[in-house]
């Protein structure tokens, strides 16, 4: 079948997965080619963190999911450009010629230029974050446990994240939350219902992309289980021992704790800056790439770019970073090279079915928009539940997290409390953190 | 209750974690500590390492085992000595007083004074190199599903297991299982069904522990799954690239093989050194401490030593290192040092209650000497199931490994194939590992 269109993917995020999917059964040979060997349902990986869920219960091997469609290969490798005029990827273990690619390598955190902070501060970017994350919090509370002096102990359970969206809250309410029901039994000496955390965001609301009302009930909800929401207010500095923030008046204050996290912003995938130098297309402040109505690059009418890295207008704003957006464009990309290349038919332009948003607090809390209908409390948190199971990949990964969701309610346990040393990131990244055992909190004056 | 005596465990394995158990609700106020803040199921930790399971599954945290005993504190330490003297247990983090103590630090892989193997030949001692295992295998079939060269991928799909103990037979069973009936539709160009598989064992046959006809079942059930068993094959020098082995006759044989595994040996922990300088109890050749019939140390009434790194005379032969010898010397000691300190009674010499020994092979596929009853094939393999799912800790693990279990056996996939890179390790120890693409077997005739 040497004259079948040859189709490259680059990224099988949801993006990616989903225009995969759709070349299921296409005369088309797709090459799925990723970094990783797994697909990652980034919404749930906070409980990865949150020692709720082991990793492999939220990733899928891509090579399982596309088994038994002999047309699409999938390919362990890591894009470094794209060459438009040659038409082939290039990764580091060759090229592939294409007839038609889709880039879909989604977003990194953003550190806004003090990417020095980000040993101090992971972000929530992969599951080697996530297991460190686990680490660092679990850790914590073991040094607690042997500190004699009850003040040194506080600080050791002071735990800081910074960014208010959606998974800033869910951190900020998982830690909360395993704080007050999860650990209080486990220790001795430490007592983890003391547990300060602490969320920031620098606007004057969490919870931005969600109308006004379900900002506020997050906000209670999130207080309610003894979290201290603190909106207005920017990070200036992070050390490996303290977080320094300031507060609209421009008084600093030197916040010293044990682990933060940071979930503050995004940008796109550093291959929107090669696609940028390589077709001239247009990048938004947040390098995401100013694609064409049917998401293709302009000019380039067989050259896709979906997902997080993707600068989109709907009903005026740029479409949100998130997984159903990925999904509709992921699909949406696919059937264009399928009308262009199969059919020659002309491309249509993308219509996001905007189904709602949500984000999740805690046990029985969470928050949905769907539709201008606002929920929040119980209701929110059951439909917040049966979405992210429905999209869970493969039966397997759904049977494991719903088993594990419901012991974890009905026992209030979290299963996966294992502190794993993976050796290098915590041992470079965190070398002076076994010193930071204070965190009292200091108000100073500007200078 | 300052008077209420004092125990410190040292170690959470089996015989720890028993020895533990046995003192709930008993007036004495119990230290245990442990280098990590879990514990591992390690019978099936073969499992986590050929992608059948995930880390948590196996592994339960402590301070959930005993969270709601407060006699019973957990510590996460690493015990360098015990002052015999003072009656202290010195750790990382300081000293414990003890009025009695109970050594369960377990045993290390042997590599017969060859410690330059051990990054080369990864053993199976605990979660980390278990995920480090899975990684390799895995990598090596993503490597060679972009080898165009068919030799080439052949010989990246050749494993070496040395040692035919149960361990070596679970991880070649298991891999020869997942070639054949999990990874075949993963790949395309790839196929894992000329995956090789060869176990090494220096005696005459594998199993030795087993009687002779159970070991002979073993061999051929290992020979139907593909794996090549070589034993009177001795293993002369691994690097990076091959292992070499020598037949009897004194003809070496050179094997490139991209991933090898040592299953060949056991010695006890290096805390049984300490006390051997600290209190010259004898130690037989693989460190094992040579206890009194009720397992403390000769002259040190309250000082306790239990598990595989005991050597205890049983029916003229010493205990092997398994967990039911460990968990009933726990309970033993536990037990005796309640006689010596609470009741003031004489100590009792343990006495092993041997319920038989087993070994999986794979699906359907296991031996059983129970009592003398020999059993092989789908019984066998059922009752390893079930002792096995019986004696996992806590019923969250029992569900979920039984869930998985259910899973792998009805659709043949196995869901954990995640290949996480945790960082150094692979990139320390396996630095010319990619480069070993060939894997031919060279007769060489010795200098």
């Amino acid at each position: 079948m040497a004259d079948r269109p040859k189709v490259v993917i680059v990224g099988g995020g949801f993006g990616g997965l989903y225009a995969a999917k759709a070349f299921q059964g296409i005369p088309v040979d797709v090459t799925l080619i990723d970094k990783e060997n797994y697909h990652l349902f980034m919404p749930l990986l906070y409980q990865v963190a949150m020692a709720g869920l082991s990793a492999g219960d939220i990733a899928a091997p891509l090579r399982e999911i596309f088994r038994q469609h002999k047309n699409i290969r999938t390919l362990l490798g890591e894009v470094s450009a794209i060459d438009v005029e040659q038409r082939q990827v290039i990764y580091n273990g060759g090229v592939l010629p294409y007839d038609a690619v889709i880039v879909a390598t989604g977003s990194d955190y953003n550190y806004f230029g003090h990417d020095q902070w980000r040993p101090y501060a992971l972000s929530l970017d992969g599951l080697r974050n996530a297991l460190e994350i686990r680490r660092r919090l679990l850790s914590a509370y073991e040094q607690a446990e042997q500190e004699p002096d009850a003040e040194q102990r506080q600080a050791l359970m002071t735990f800081i994240i910074i960014g208010g969206g959606p998974t800033g809250v869910e951190l900020a309410g998982a830690i909360a939350e395993m704080a007050r029901h999860t650990l209080p039994e486990d220790f001795r000496v430490a007592l983890p219902s003391q547990t300060r955390v602490i969320l920031i965001e620098a606007a004057d609301r969490i919870l931005g992309a969600l109308p006004l009302d379900l900002s506020e009930k997050a906000r209670q909800a999130l207080t309610k289980l003894g979290v201290t929401v603190r909106t207005g207010t920017k990070v200036v500095e992070i050390t490996n021992t303290c977080v320094v923030v300031e507060v609209p008046a421009g008084v600093q204050e030197r916040i010293r704790c044990q682990v933060a996290m940071w979930a503050a912003g995004v940008k796109a995938s550093a291959l929107s800056h090669m696609l940028h130098e390589r077709t001239g297309v247009a990048l938004d402040r947040a390098g995401r790439v100013q694609v064409a109505p049917d998401l293709s690059i302009p000019h380039y009418p067989t050259l896709f770019v979906v997902g997080d890295m993707v600068h989109l207008e709907h009903a005026g704003r740029p479409l949100p970073g998130l997984a159903p957006v990925a999904m509709q464009q992921g699909a949406h990309a696919a059937r264009q090279i399928q009308r262009r290349l199969l059919e020659g038919q002309p491309t249509e332009p993308f219509r996001y079915a905007d189904r709602g948003t949500m984000a999740t607090i805690g046990r029985a809390a969470a928050v949905a928009d769907l539709r201008g209908r606002h929920l929040s409390g119980f209701l929110a948190w059951l439909i917040w539940l049966f979405v992210h199971l429905m999209y869970l990949v493969g039966f397997r990964n759904r049977l494991l997290v719903f088993v594990q969701w419901l012991w974890n309610y009905v026992t209030y346990r979290r299963g996966v409390r294992l502190i794993v040393d993976h050796g290098q990131q915590s041992r470079e990244g965190r070398a002076g953190q076994a010193a930071a055992t204070s965190a009292s909190v200091v108000r100073q004056d500007p200078p």
